[in-house]
């Protein structure tokens, strides 16, 4: 027995949180692969997600980053929540480029885990390098109805 | 005489970023207040910007917060990008909600800065604690045309 | 009635850490003033924390940070741990320089707390920019026999 | 032709880093592993190196994981420092405890290079995830005489 949901179970999860997010729906994430404690998803960079300078919002790598870090955290059943997160940015993000961010659990306790994230583009060129801490709650995660 | 551009000058440069700024329009984003090193702005909390738990998906204080520390760090004149931010989560945010941004210049060098921007609820209740480190190039910021 | 502690007990839960603190000792860290919530600390930078490039060791600012964010967040009578901390260097330390830490709660929930810890030097000079996140157990902690 | 060095000058360099580094050899820190980019240390938890409840202080695993930072990102031949460094605590560290720390490169543009050090114990249990965030200044730097 153990307290990790199988993969279907985790498939499950994620497609129920997706079904009722409407910002990860505007960014236009799509999943890509889903594992119990990760998660892969990617999105297209739009004009209407650009900056002052004509290059992308930094708060759209973080955005892919912290979705892909929901769905990954909370594919082991129980409601789960941010706490705090960082990311730095070694590349500039542009228009038209295709962003993927792979999330992974570093280290996980009872309550507190530790999740990394990283953001590439379609050249492999790493754009965004998060980390995220998040909070098990003991409530359990209803899958999509 | 002095490296720091005056409040007219602050306020000509932040008008001419909102202006070119996508993603800060389509969060709503208003510019409450700006001076040299410090800008205070303003969203209300939409439907679509919400995650898969009915609850404001933490990518929306994390942008209002990078767009606060954007327009703050560029009234010095020069363009000024981010490298590396942080955002902690002490209460959770639902639709509806109006977020203000308050960013403020902790430490200032040569080419590293240091910003903190407080993101509060319409209750005065701190949702948001965002620190930003900034790394100032030497080319010049063309205010709006 | 208050889940705070008063003075005079966070007075005497500081007191019993620091008596049994010894790396805190080593780093040669007086207590300055006690509040609940809140702590400040002081130490003189001697050579044996020098780095290799006759510098302080970033481990230093660093320490003495999380010793008065441990003695701040202990104040309120239960265990409280560091779940993840962030330090930023916005100048550079010398030996023989005095160093402040003053460590105040940002926001405090149930479970998790958020505080601000702030290094000077003796010049009033900013030279550790900290933020801690810590956990607080159920455990009840015991002031000094 | 490369603008890094080769492993005998990464070697030459930290050695040369090593040797004056006072407050890591307080430390009792033992270079593992130099390549260029890349650093593994070990050290020892002291009774000395204990906080006040009888636990390893949270500036030991930071220190070591510094150190492994300062040593990696300084490989390149060019003084470089430490801007802004975050450290998780996934586990509690004792005394008497073997700590590793092996840090290496995420990411590296021109002026800014982010590294990961992770640092575990002798079972091999993560006790520490460390980010750390460094400025290439443009100074050659000496290796030792």
């Amino acid at each position: 027995m153990s307290d990790k949901p199988d993969q279907a179970n985790a498939e499950k999860l994620v497609a129920g949180m997706v079904s009722r997010d409407g910002f990860s729906a505007w960014l236009g994430i799509e999943i890509v692969e889903v594992r119990p404690g990760a998660c892969t998803v990617r999105l297209k960079v739009r004009r209407d997600m650009l900056n002052g300078f004509g290059m992308c919002h930094g708060g759209i790598p973080y955005s892919i980053a912290d979705s892909a870090l929901a769905f990954a955290s909370n594919t082991h059943g129980t409601v789960t929540v941010s706490i705090e997160n960082t990311i730095s940015y070694p590349a500039p993000v542009s228009e038209g480029d295709i962003l993927t961010a792979v999330a992974a659990e570093e280290s996980a306790g009872n309550r507190i885990a530790f999740y990394r994230v990283t953001v590439t583009n379609q050249a492999d060129v790493t754009v965004g390098l998060f980390r995220g801490t998040v909070y098990r709650t003991k409530k359990i995660l209803e899958p999509a109805q």
